[in-house]
């Protein structure tokens, strides 16, 4: 087991990665790696809605997609999105999407994509702190290129996993904690400190109010320092 | 908007209903309806494990379906899994694995399938509550046929989906309150009164911890009504 | 072996069964169960041709979509669209395409889905049986709703299954008889005595003339009876 | 519209054509062209039932597969599997399964592929009339290679189509007979004159009785010349 | 192994073959026969640019795509495009497309179809051959059509297979010979003896300059060869 | 258009870059960026031939995937594997088998995965040139593991594309070299100096003898510095 107490989070680095996309970063918390880019698209989805005069998009989209690359797993990861997948893009699109004002960003599409290098814990939460940065980086990107006339961007969003460890609440779930974790809890926040997103789930034992609010509590504490990293990088 | 006062949950029943499944029930809620159904598999799973001496398997598995039937939305609704409802699938499958003891039922895997007839909101937490009285009469036709020496049920199980509508939090959210609702949470409960799963999402709003509370008070009187139902129909 | 005579046909009712879709129904002949829900879809199949000087369609289209349900038989039936589906769900199509002037309902297109829901035999001629019912009703909806300046409806349209078992010409196979026949064959009729569809399939055993008339004349008389259960429900 | 009289079938061959499947040869019915091969698998399918006490398959399997190249239209073909593929070849299927004893082949599965490389007109019923004369061709191989200790072979199989064409019963439609065809039917017989399959549609129109059976006498007929072509080629 | 010499191609005849298609041969190369038509689309691909001022396109199109028919080989080949296919057909329309100027073949888009009848080793040098007299007999159709203002053609285009087998340098690689060849090279070119395509490939052993000398001096040898049989069939 | 002469590579470096997979290296060659793992499978392929006594494989397997990551490109690319990935994964495939005595790690597979993380040509020869690296990393591995008694390694391998450039011959294209060049050609050696594949294709033009000549030193020389590459990182 870790020699970290259980309220301290793996060191995390947030760091600008060549790619040809405008956004792109490499977050690092403890051993997890996550590739994370944000591409601006040609092409809105279909389904936004277009202004009947002008017949111009009147609003923008954000959204993302999610994978494990083949070597993140000691036992050869193999390429397909299956239902976990879905799952955790989903949640990745619908909390980069409370970081911005999409009626600010009007016919403009941001995909972020969130690969995973090395799997070893809170993929999914460090995939929303790390793609928050790079789908900034294409923002800024997009307002340079003239796309955009407006900023977007609302409060900061970033996320951590928490869970009950042995009965004791613990905060950053590694690979080994998270596999005897009775009780597992994602939680996505933002910058002013209202929650986006709360996922808590008895994987193998239920969990009680009392439980709930030790989880969030630690899960605030954590968000709060991965603010930080973000403000670093973006800085 | 609904007649009902905010903390009032619509009518429920949940009915037997003929099919060739040993596990059948129509649970309606409100005009929401969804038939579940639970089979008992002839093979497990692939991954179940087995004992090495006997190579029988040493536990069970419990799963789940959850599909929209064409004709439950008023523009017709096409059919396919997509990304939802394979949310949908994983998070009635979890549920349900917390009602049963996986090791007290060795070798018997159990499919629930929820194929929502009528859809106005709330149909995957009626998935879960009416899949569970499925689930019990699958299993009590499992030990009926002898293929079940004890008696897997732990706590019952049940869900409802709570939200915060025009700043108001509200239990059970028809269709219409759904799309006002500035943020939406689901609930899953057992009899004791833990929670086996808890999932906030700030939809068009983001959510501060009073109002993540009020909305928990709120789902644990209506899921306390619907163990009622449950019992009656099991009765 | 039923109790029933050769010559008689099972108990058949059609009701309305609740859905969000404006043609819904169930109908039940013995065990089988079918819900058949009819949709008016917004958007025409590209393949209808246009007026060239309007660019209005010229005429409507009905389809349909035949499924079981996974609990719908002893063994859980897996979701997919197989061979057989793909057969019957065309059968279904044709055999609603002929009760309806298609010239006269210019851009309007009906989706009709059979779900079974227990399958005892007969599931497709039952499908059909009901499927027009809903049919009817959706083309009722679509007038009421102004979206139909004629009625499209010509002749009634129904459907039974006929076989010989044990060498003897039976009508309407139930499950056990049609597992047993030798020869199998599903005839559609509108309500003017003529064939829409004749299908006659020697499973286990080739047929000749003679018996090919012998199951003809059961089966006039099956559909027959069945004419006066739709106008029972559409009254 | 063709020259022959309606009572007249288009010019027959069946000629062996060199494949390196043991059964193979090329059907011309007028311009219509069908590459019909048969292989003998090396592998039954997995739901053949075996002898307990041996593990030996009891039976043995004959399936089709049907396809339409794509230079066999005047506008390019798409190579899919459809719905229309899907049903002619559990036709053929089910058909040559009628031409022999399947428990007299135990272990012995013999796929026959039928590949139109020109198609007009009767493209499912010169199939199943060459697919015949192939398979027989597989079978004698897998005698003389020693895999086949009887002979499994019943009477011939061979099918035509008729049609109801300006209220004209019409033997062996064309594609141009076909377009305009009120009604059409195939008919599959085997060497005894019985059915094996009578497929009657009403493709623009009804049918009734009587032109059901000038439809059947016709079809006798036709097919009893091929009977002729396929006993000339097997010789 | 064969009788003729190292540098002796197998006997090659490419005839006329009755499609529906404008362009269609069998070419035989030995025992290795392939059926290629060439159909002339009614759409061009959507990537094909327009002349922004008449909305026309401004060029043409030429594609291929191959397969192995199931009685292509001994043990039945099962129909689906795999990634050999998918290479093959790619190798196929680059080589076609050096023969045209697809200038001079404005919204005009030719898709060659090359069906492996009989597969004896060389299937995807054949196709090219033959597939090269299906794309003129195609383009000659379209000219009289009046679809064509102009001539696109430009240089024929032949294949063949070369290896070394045995150590020794050897001309048109039969199947035996392919199995055993340590290096497999496929080389395409055009009437002014020029390379359009060299893919040498050590299959089970590596290779060295002298030794694809030696094999581009055998290739080039026989494909002077297939142009005179290609002249002769166009003639 | 670069500055570097047509006879100088773009500068290339290879580092271990961490995954949980037990090899994993970083190729940079210019701007162009992949991500080379290899993982050792728990599985052989089910065609690995076994020993008829002991029943366990008598020979291993190395494979190969190849995918572009979504930010790779400056518009989006999407994840799907298409014509060209199958193509180079084969590729990159049948050129590490060549690095390899397979007889020499019964039982062992390798699959060497290579993302692409930063597309600016010659992703498919960088492939080559890192992924050998990652294999050699996995099969000390496995040697530490004791899952190989031998060491299977033969000469290494590296790759470059090469191509002629308004006129000249041009080492290491990158992608605005690429899409300018009139031919292009991918070369695989070994540390022997012997060829594994050369792939020459006349994207724009054809190609003469004296130019496929000029190409070959070209990448000879390209191709030795490479080795150096390896060896620096390896040693």
């Amino acid at each position: 087991m870790p020699d970290r107490p259980a309220d301290r989070m793996r060191d995390v680095t947030v760091e600008p990665f060549p790619a040809a996309a405008p956004g792109s970063v490499m977050i690092c918390q403890g051993q997890t790696r996550v590739l994370c880019t944000a591409s601006v698209e040609r092409d809105c989805p279909p389904w936004i809605k277009r202004d009947p005069d002008t017949g111009q998009p009147t609003h923008g989209w954000v959204t993302a997609e999610y994978a494990m690359l083949p070597g993140s797993t000691p036992d050869r990861k193999r390429r397909k999105t299956d239902g976990r997948s879905t799952e955790i893009q989903r949640l990745i699109g619908r909390s980069l999407r409370a970081a911005v004002d999409l009626d600010r960003m009007p016919g403009v599409s941001v995909t972020c994509d969130c690969d995973v290098v090395y799997a070893d814990g809170g993929t999914r939460t460090a995939s929303i702190t790390g793609a928050y940065v790079a789908l900034v980086q294409a923002i800024r990107w997009a307002q340079n290129e003239g796309r955009l006339d407006h900023d977007p961007l609302l409060e900061p969003v970033a996320a951590i996993s928490v869970g009950i460890v042995d009965g004791t609440p613990t905060l950053d779930l590694d690979y080994p904690l998270d596999v005897r974790a009775e009780v597992d809890m994602n939680v996505v926040m933002n910058g002013a400190g209202h929650y986006i997103e709360v996922q808590g789930t008895g994987e193998q034992d239920t969990f009680d109010r009392r439980q709930l609010d030790a989880l969030l509590d630690l899960a605030t504490a954590g968000i709060n320092d991965l603010f930080s990293v973000q403000r670093g990088v973006l800085a």
